[in-house]
């Protein structure tokens, strides 16, 4: 094997064909009193630079080097037990400490934020694994760390809030009482379930209290899915060692960085014609589908209203997304890139629901021997789809699926799903109503 | 990297300077009905030969290298943190999908009991590590699998269970009421706890029961020792790619197949002054200290005594081990092998307790960002012991570990140790005495 981690990121803004709508500053409220993000100024340029290979510092190149590169394999036992005509090769993410592919961006956010002199990183989670991530990176950095985890993941994983806290972190459940935004959504949603905006407004809440702490996130941004276009450029490398390039590429999509991380590359080599296009196909879950689903419109990335407009496709800050186990897939709404991305058609999007999903996860443990996260599930389970109809139709293509993390602490919701015990449960128009809502109702100039 | 997952294993018993004592079956008993463990031949002549490579068949080689060879990474950050002269090395075989090293013997195994005829795999399982991956290997073959899993682990564990279900295993706690041993066990011991060897009685009787079943053993026989030789072979060719050779090697000790696994190569290179001899540790539990505690003697290898009588140091097959969290380490006897290089001196044993041992699992964690099985722990943290010494006494070794697996199913162990809940339950004179009085009472001619 002679691919070797990159030693530069991907920026696809240096070969898009169009511009991204800009963020617009909220006009008034909290934002004002210096609620809103700050960002060191290195990610700010990582969010819009025009330099289309984005140097990787040592300190995080090396931090890298322990796990990456990662995985890159054919699925022949899937193949097999398919028949299928295709051929499949799957990347896979979950082979570090925080089991999924957030640690891509964690270790570079940390390694920025502590260079700005922040000394206690603040997050929201949705599973868990963006919260482990962080709280490793962090104390890579010799930094604190504070963690608001959606309470429907907080019970369901115990054990992923004791990854954290070895690393030192202190988590709460969202909504939480150590907030003013946790106790006010309480107070009138006293059985309130939350999900990932309120985890973040209760941390920008947070962040407001405690001087030296700093508010990141896990994805969405465009300098998380830059980040992660090491996923995609090692998958790039592996395909062409091996003689491929990918017809379809499928990744599970929550708030984007995943699916950027391997799509982009990809997308960007056949942009510029070095390549020939790819089929990239966000799969989302029928349960959260804000591509498929959703409305291309300027909203709030929380639930409080505090953080600048961005446009995306989104479903609402103020969706109730039902209690599925792929937690890190409940995000009201994804990342302005992939949304600008999805709007000019250069990617598409496919929504499942749970009970075949799992399904499908089950089969890939089965036949490769290593078991999917929840949400890497989803995008298996539309690799086994298409892979389905290419033997139906008697083609020949090569699929690529990101495979973003473990199910290890996903066990109990496999018991369910091998047990037949799980159900599907699909929004209401009342529900997409409700979370429309919250949409900001003035209509910007921009 | 050009190391390459080994095309043979190797077998040190060509290069041992003594013969290993011979087998005794037993002189009366169920093991006239046929129900010792009926082994396929290939596997009697992994244990037999004196050939120094046995080949790796083409079927188990395919598999190994779905994650072979495994990760052997210098533990920089570990090192940081002791502020040692030592260098440490760490190899990990935690990255398949049992979690362990147990697939290297798993897949060998299913292959020949596939082979050799046999459509239904049964065994014992202390911490769920062998279950899963013997459950994997016999679903990689067309098998079923049936699984005796010690109650303790059983109850700790709930998600280990749900994996091995996942490939198609049935799953019961031992003692159990499926079986006669369990049903007389439990008739005398209502809350009994149960170990291994009753674990692998149990086993024994079902496959009496059920035609075209075999009784499969994860660790302590000489094929499975053979096997986990490519832990060794990978790293000493990894080593030697960093120019390293480790003046110490430690190694978690159960019934062997650990530590086996890593040192063998190593130390039949030195028997023919290949290379420099090696100080090689096997780690044992305080609570279960078979080398350092235990007696040189002939003792059945389940808890029935139908097994044939092998010279080993052992606890005795009625030792009750305290419920440490380190299950992969509660069985009460070693191999004969490990045994036989023990009372040859080629071999050297420590004992920690596991309060300890979690510390040093903890920091490894929080270091190296991999969460190692309470049984690694044990050999991590005769590691870190070393590397202390080392920088009290000036010298700088090389240090290798093996961290035999990872611990994503023990954060349940690991929360209690990090809130300072975990007890060291050390064996008292009376657990001894009790343990002994199952050995054989005769003495054999052998």
């Amino acid at each position: 094997m002679t691919v070797s981690v990159p030693q530069a990121w991907y920026n696809v803004l240096a070969d898009l064909p169009f511009p991204l709508p800009s963020d617009i500053p909220p006009a008034a409220g909290p934002a004002a009193t210096g609620r809103a993000p700050q960002v060191p100024k290195s990610l700010v340029r990582h969010s819009e630079s025009r330099r289309r290979e984005v140097p990787i510092a040592d300190e995080i190149g090396t931090a890298y080097e322990s796990w990456r590169p990662t995985l890159l394999r054919r699925a022949s036992r899937l193949e097999a037990a398919l028949g299928t005509s295709a051929r499949i090769y799957f990347k896979y993410e979950g082979g570090n400490i925080s089991g999924s592919h957030k640690l891509n961006s964690a270790i570079a956010q940390a390694y920025y934020y502590s260079r700005a002199g922040v000394d206690r990183l603040v997050t929201g989670t949705g599973a868990g694994q963006w919260g482990t991530a962080m709280a490793a990176a962090a104390q890579m950095f010799g930094m604190d760390a504070r963690v608001f985890m959606v309470a429907l993941s907080f019970q369901q994983k115990p054990y992923r809030r004791t990854l954290m806290e070895l690393f030192g972190a202190a988590v709460s459940p969202s909504p939480s009482t150590d907030t003013d935004t946790g106790r006010t959504f309480l107070a009138t949603n006293p059985d309130g379930r939350g999900n990932l905006a309120l985890a973040i407004a209760e941390s920008l809440d947070d962040v407001a209290r405690h001087p030296g702490s700093a508010f990141c996130i896990g994805s969405g941004e465009n300098y998380s899915l830059l980040h992660q276009t090491v996923i995609g450029l090692e998958a790039r490398e592996q395909l062409a060692e091996m003689g491929e390039h990918p017809d379809e590429i499928y990744a599970s999509l929550g708030a984007g960085s995943n699916f950027g991380g391997i799509s982009l590359p990809f997308i960007g080599a056949a942009l510029r014609r070095e390549a020939p296009a790819v089929r990239c196909v966000a799969v989302e879950p029928a349960s959260c589908p804000k591509l498929t689903r959703g409305t291309y419109a300027y909203d709030y990335t929380d639930y409080s209203g505090t953080t600048p407009l961005e446009k995306m496709y989104t479903l609402g800050s103020r969706f109730v997304t039902p209690s599925i186990h792929a937690g890190g897939l409940r995000y009201h709404a994804t990342s302005k890139l992939v949304s600008a991305l999805y709007h000019h058609k250069l990617v598409e999007a496919e929504a499942y629901s749970q009970t075949d999903v799992f399904a499908s996860g089950i089969l890939f443990c089965r036949t490769e021997g290593i078991l999917p996260a929840p949400e890497s599930a989803h995008a298996i389970h539309a690799t086994i789809a298409a892979a389905r109809r290419a033997t139906a139709e008697g083609t020949t293509p090569c699929l690529l699926v990101c495979v973003s993390g473990h199910g290890h602490f996903d066990l109990a919701a496999y018991a369910d799903a091998a047990a037949g015990l799980l159900t599907d449960e699909i929004p209401t128009d009342e529900d997409y109503r409700t979370g429309l809502s919250g949409l900001p109702t003035f209509t910007p100039a921009g």
